[in-house]
């Protein structure tokens, strides 16, 4: 199948090469009269205006994937109402997509497309779809400021001391309680990592229901 | 060796009692000159008073330990000018332990001693615990954070879709661009999940020198 493509690389991207799918890099939105699918993949506030330059030359049976998680097939309206087939399909992480479609047509064809690469389809709503977003975001940043901060420590106590299977943060002994996280907190002179653990003791304080750390990490922050 | 406890259950306890030492809880420092040895496992904040008390029973050749990382074994002198030999033992994690000691003969002590249970010591100035002791700290809040975050995602995906083995964020995509990251944002209403998200993203800017992405957690952080 010929497939027109806007915006950036990704894996959904990967899977269809694989699958030995044509991928064609579209300039003008007018190109897309000879593709049987067109990828949207460009960042998730380019998406309503390429959808809208498309919609001129969108004709019935083609199939339009956008591939932001931040955004249900809604916006994929104004193609769906001259008779494509909508989807959006983003990928998770792993094998696992979430997958929201039109019609039972359209959820059909994409849940064939994806176990043809042997990956797995979470059927979900559009409001699913942006609580999903920023769990998501969130999820990925601290993964990064976790490793970060092990590497970190990795390095002051020798590389070589810090087993490497022991790599995810799993090589570090349970938490300080929380009156040697506040004495620890008094020997940090560098601002950015003075404000990046008072919010964590902030927030780890929340998500234990230990309001003293909660609100030591809230004045902390006020200083 | 009769070893005399003050304050809290730690791993080196569990490492003592495993060697087949006799540990005793003392509930007052006058009972301290019936032990060989002496450890200090209190919250940081405690240790120096503790170290006060102890002070008119301690006599030439105890052994005088504190478990905190976070203090140096300096913490420890009233009790070294009476002959003690001073320790500072913590563990960081895994089979590692930092230590610091005021001479030769304690510093061996206490590598013989840890190394007996198979377990490595890294020798550090008081320095360097000072150093240590928050970037320990802030490294097991962000992989809390890290772990809950993934939690959180995994029940928003159903538990089953996602992979046991997975489970320390491996899972995970590579991380949003920063513009789906400002999109993503947009659809969080509780604001604690919105302070931990800006404040996460403003440091990951930081870290990768993307400025752009600081700026818009700094100013976020502001509204």
């Amino acid at each position: 199948m010929v497939v027109g493509w806007f915006g950036r690389e990704n894996r959904f991207r990967a899977l269809l090469e694989a699958q030995g799918h044509d991928i064609v890099e579209l300039s003008s939105p007018a190109a897309a009269v000879d593709c049987e699918a067109l990828v949207i993949a460009t960042s998730q506030a380019q998406i309503e205006g390429t959808v809208e330059a498309l919609e001129p030359h969108i004709r019935r049976g083609q199939i339009v994937i956008h591939t932001s998680i931040g955004l249900g097939v809604q916006v994929l309206d104004p193609v769906e109402v001259h008779g494509a087939l909508a989807m959006a399909i983003a990928h998770v992480g792993a094998d696992r997509w979430v997958v929201t479609t039109s019609d039972e047509l359209a959820q059909g064809i994409a849940e064939v497309l994806l176990f043809e690469s042997g990956q797995v389809s979470l059927a979900k709503t559009d409001a699913e779809r942006v609580e999903l977003a920023p769990k998501i975001a969130y999820a990925q940043m601290v993964r990064q400021l976790a490793r970060a901060a092990h590497r970190d420590l990795k390095e002051l106590l020798d590389e070589q001391a810090v087993p490497s299977e022991q790599e995810q943060g799993e090589f570090l002994a349970p938490r300080f309680e929380a009156s040697d996280i506040y004495a620890a907190f008094q020997s940090i002179t560098d601002p950015g990592f003075r404000k990046a653990f008072v919010e964590a003791a902030r927030r780890v304080g929340e998500l234990e229901h230990n309001m003293e750390l909660e609100m030591w990490g809230l004045q902390e922050e006020l200083r």
